[in-house]
């Protein structure tokens, strides 16, 4: 099968922070100083080689806002190809649901024109938000209202069939009760 | 920001095909020829450039077993980091959840050892099977016998800010009567 692998590694992973004031029912908005639209987005960055998405999403979150964070879930994933400043390979972007630990912003001045806690209905409302901010500020609102469970991916760390790696899989909750789950578990440690 | 930007891509993107027949419980099974451990898999490979992930998934499923199918949902995702044979980079892989549109196996024999349609509950006993195979077919499981609705993660298509571009968003599914959605319906026409 060697002949039909590509080469190379064909993506770059972006991973954006949704973090999430459920008191309050705000969100971490920020304004990117040297971005060509005059857009509103969430913190958040590329992974570095060798950086699982949690910590990539709470690495950029504090880097662009002085702001600590815990990670919770995969709340969506987008995939494009073709564009601008993606050096020819394709992006895949992950939204990570965050709680936030800290709550006084401290915006990095070199990257960061403004950031703020924003009401999640603010968003759904300004115009400057794209329609992916907003759809997925949506999740948010729906979340705040009705609990994350419908909605989050969570993940397990597991081994790897290669000795010594661990990966970390993630995929819907499944009723611990449920027998499939029971065998699962039972066969990780044999 | 140019500085902090990794100037490469970092992750190659596999798939991974599971092909359900919710008629009989049995799955898509494969052994590969080239393997260097004696597992059944599910059919699949790496994403070429600019390719969607349903689209590998259904042509990798189609091109080692003969079967045509019919992309349903996202079910997992994997981040891996150090694995041999990604040369150097981390790996993504994401496993789709298919439905069979024709059912007479014709292997590759140049890829596929082996290939059969195969009862879940099987899977779940063997041992030919890795930690992460029995997950996924838990999955499987829990969706033949309780419906997908629960593990689902769908996409729908949508426009970029770069003109002329679209992507796909993949997320959990908002009940249609709730506010957000409607918000997000009415912002995507403006």
């Amino acid at each position: 099968k060697e002949d039909l692998i590509p080469r190379f590694a064909t993506h770059q992973i972006g991973v954006s922070g949704l973090v999430i004031r459920e008191d309050t029912g705000q969100v971490l908005a920020v304004q990117d100083r040297n971005s060509q639209f005059d857009l509103w987005k969430f913190p958040g960055g590329l992974s570095n080689l060798e950086e699982d998405i949690g910590d990539t999403a709470t690495r950029e979150v504090f880097e662009e806002t002085g702001i600590k964070s815990e990670f919770q879930s995969v709340l969506a994933m987008r995939q494009q190809h073709k564009q601008p400043g993606a050096f020819g390979r394709s992006d895949i972007f992950i939204i990570c649901r965050l709680r936030p630990l800290t709550f006084d912003i401290r915006p990095c001045s070199r990257e960061i024109k403004a950031c703020q806690w924003m009401e999640i209905e603010d968003v759904q409302r300004r115009s400057h938000f794209s329609a992916f901010m907003r759809r997925v500020t949506g999740l948010a609102l729906y979340g705040v209202r009705h609990g994350f469970q419908d909605l989050d991916i969570q993940y397990e760390e597991m081994e790897s069939v290669y000795k010594g790696l661990r990966y970390k899989l993630y995929h819907r909750p499944l009723p611990p009760h449920t027998p499939t789950h029971r065998l699962g578990q039972h066969q990780l440690q044999t």
